[in-house]
């Protein structure tokens, strides 16, 4: 579909600019003032266009445990996770969907989907996503979570050693999984991405970093894992490897311009180093990491050391909204109190590049997405500016990052496809999507975990409290 | 009115029970299932019944620059806010629908406006905020803003003296017109209370400490202030008193079990035995305390010390909404950073409990708001649980506060009488009031404020930057 926006505002150096933006077959055509009206006319009087944002890294399953899991740091949240987690292909199907919805009335255009898998379903877990998202019409880098040691390892064994099941799955086995997912679903022109994915240096022996590296570079598909997300992993990591976790993954050749990394709270200034010379990406995900207690993530230091940052919600277990406008508002302001400095913090228009630009290039699609560049794919979010929740008149994009935009997302295009007008999704029907999302699930008397208890005393011994 | 809900959840010890609530003349009658339905019958079906939250600390002006302040610590901030402040009462009681709008469809039921008065029209000022209040039906404590230094002496002299202009208008003339406005609008049976307010030690004399105490004591009136907000202030202190803040206020005699103290950022462990002896309570900003860089506030330790804590939005120039269930997230989750140990971290239950019952004990009403108890005021809100951003069903209070809720306050009531319905305010005209701040408003290219520039040098010196 071919359109016109009229008479928008859009962000220039230091201002606004009111421009008409064209847009043919699906890429962004000319952008300039008192343009030709090619295709459908979008009225876009006191609305802003910016482009789409990446929610860069996020588990759409544990939407169905949002707003239950109890004040626990990671590792005991990860058994509560666990013991509790939906194994039905027909739940995997709705929560990607709510993801892809709250993603895209949040200012989302692409969803990094770190997809938990049902043993035994893998394969039938990943074909549910892809359709969920294409039903949907979001961008989606469907990164399926994998990992070849058992919950146990993830825990620091401390001053005695501890002994571990083994996985139930050899690595081998789940590598040939992966591979057989890429080439069924890989689809980057039809907007599905598949990523290579090991969850993380606390569950991933180095054969699965090494089987996920060489079909990366076989296959040409991004990288993606949590790294370092809590201080209990950074002992782990010198307990395995006598080295930090990013001097380990460097040596291994993971980390590259084409490797997410989520979290990213516990690294050294020689770490960062590392990230900055292997251009990797941080991906922040700030309300996750303040619910865990994980820590701060020292992201004025990478933005600082020349690292790209972008925002993740992270799942909805851990947040337990996927509202990105809310991670980007926190993910910015919350490093205010890390610098005395105010000239390093981060601006409303620093955040909006970290979250489109950042999230674009963090994907190796810096040159085709996250801006509003002619010839660029038109991944676009238009937003009212007459929202109570951004009035009074004063800086568009100030008002969007620092508010609390309610109903501000008008109308998304993803790859020029008008998926989201009026401030509703248009491809789904959202009255069936609650509908169905009441009727699978219940209000839960207090629930205990029995794995988190089973392991609660050796965490808290080996972490000291 | 009279009304009962019928079939709703409320909160019980641990878990949930499916209740009638009866309300007759404005107050709580009766809670139990299966009541006689006594007036108008709402379906409570699917939906959560909470005590109304208050909104415990905010400036209803600084609305009108939302999303434009650079990002500054407060010391700066303050000069661009006040460059830039809106002296037009029209402005003032826009402003204060503004915020009375947002606080109520984000669960408040009461709203502390620590309201800037325009020189030479402070009647005026709070006449024209009472009414907007009023109009809009919310229970008001306005604490008109009062100080009588000028703000150069807001910010420490480091090892020079500096010289500071006298305020413009003696401490006796501002007692007085405090004693006017409180024969003139003080009326608690009627929803609108006054309350002594000098902005904190950084600007105020002890003559105006001790001014406001005395008309504390003589008309029952509650003391709102600022305190310790930044470590700038911290600094002040001991160039002002040679000891903390908080010894200089309680040696004063200003702290109370009725003076509710906004920020709160940066007290010793002396300091916090001193709020918890002298029964202040604190009100935590913390998306103020981020945004302007003024650190994480110690509550963990606060209500370690029992020290009652609750939420404020702070005003709309620092945070930059009116949101406080996003308030009420952010000061409860931001705390798990501080403390390893999770067994103190605030869960959902306690932070709805400090945002209600909190809130009126600060403002020495524990016996008649902050809980559904009978013979309570009836200041409510039901929430709609089959809000998507509430779904699946989990744990209400959990969805509500650690989710990003959208749309999810149904009703409201104040005093018994329904102010929200439907999800929308029925007292005012909500499009004319966005027709008027779009049209008292202007999008605005970026300003520079030249009062900030003037203090820039001496700030950065001062504070070692």
């Amino acid at each position: 579909m071919n359109f016109t926006i009229q008479n928008v505002f859009i962000s220039v150096e230091d201002g606004y600019a009111n421009c008409d933006v064209q847009v043919i077959n699906g890429t962004i055509a000319a952008i300039a003032p008192h343009l030709d009206i090619v295709g459908t006319l979008i009225n876009g009087k006191n609305k802003l266009l910016l482009p789409g944002f990446v929610n860069a890294h996020t588990h759409s399953s544990e939407m169905w445990q949002r707003g239950i899991m109890s004040a626990f740091p990671l590792e005991l949240w990860l058994a509560e996770l666990y013991d509790f987690a939906p194994l039905d292909l027909e739940k995997v199907y709705l929560s990607a969907l709510g993801t892809a919805v709250e993603t895209l009335l949040s200012g989302g255009t692409s969803v990094v989907d770190h997809l938990v898998l049902i043993p035994g379903k893998e394969l039938e877990t990943i074909a549910t996503a892809v359709r969920a998202y294409q039903e949907v019409g979001i961008r989606a880098f469907v990164a399926p979570l994998i990992q070849d040691e058992s919950l146990s390892a993830s825990i620091p064994s401390g001053e005695g050693s501890q002994i571990h099941e083994p996985y139930f799955r050899p690595t081998t086995a789940t590598l040939e999984i992966i591979e057989e997912a890429v080439r069924l679903f890989h689809r980057p022109d039809e907007g599905v991405s598949l990523l290579v994915a090991p969850t993380g240096i606390q569950l991933c022996s180095d054969d699965l970093f090494l089987g996920c590296i060489e079909l990366s570079d076989r296959y040409n598909l991004c990288r993606h894992s949590h790294l370092l997300e809590t201080k209990a992993q950074e002992k782990l990591a010198l307990e395995k490897y006598g080295c930090s976790a990013v001097e380990h993954l460097k040596h291994i050749g993971y980390l590259s311009d084409r490797t997410t990394l989520a979290h990213c709270v516990w690294l050294t200034d020689a770490d960062i180093a590392i990230l900055a010379e292997t251009k990797s990406t941080v991906v922040h995900n700030p309300l996750s990491n303040l619910r865990l207690g994980s820590g701060i993530a020292p992201i004025l230091k990478y933005r600082q050391a020349g690292i790209n940052v972008t925002f993740g919600c992270d799942g909805a277990s851990s947040n337990d909204s996927q509202d990105l406008l809310e991670a980007i508002k926190i993910g910015s302001i919350l490093h205010n109190v890390t610098d005395f400095d105010y000239q390093y913090w981060i601006t409303p228009r620093q955040a909006v590049e970290m979250a489109s630009l950042g999230g674009a290039k963090g994907l190796n699609l810096g040159d085709q997405l996250g801006s509003l560049t002619v010839g660029k794919k038109a991944d676009l979010v238009l937003y009212d500016l007459t929202s109570l929740s951004l009035l009074p008149r004063t800086d568009p994009i100030g008002l969007l990052v620092l508010g609390r935009p309610v109903h501000a997302v008008e109308s998304v295009w993803v790859d020029g496809r008008q998926i989201v007008a009026d401030g509703k999704v248009t491809t789904i029907n959202i009255e069936d999507l609650k509908q169905s999302l009441f009727h699978h699930s219940q209000w839960q008397p207090k629930r205990k975990s029995q794995t988190a208890e089973q392991i609660e005393a050796h965490y808290r011994k080996v972490m000291g409290l």
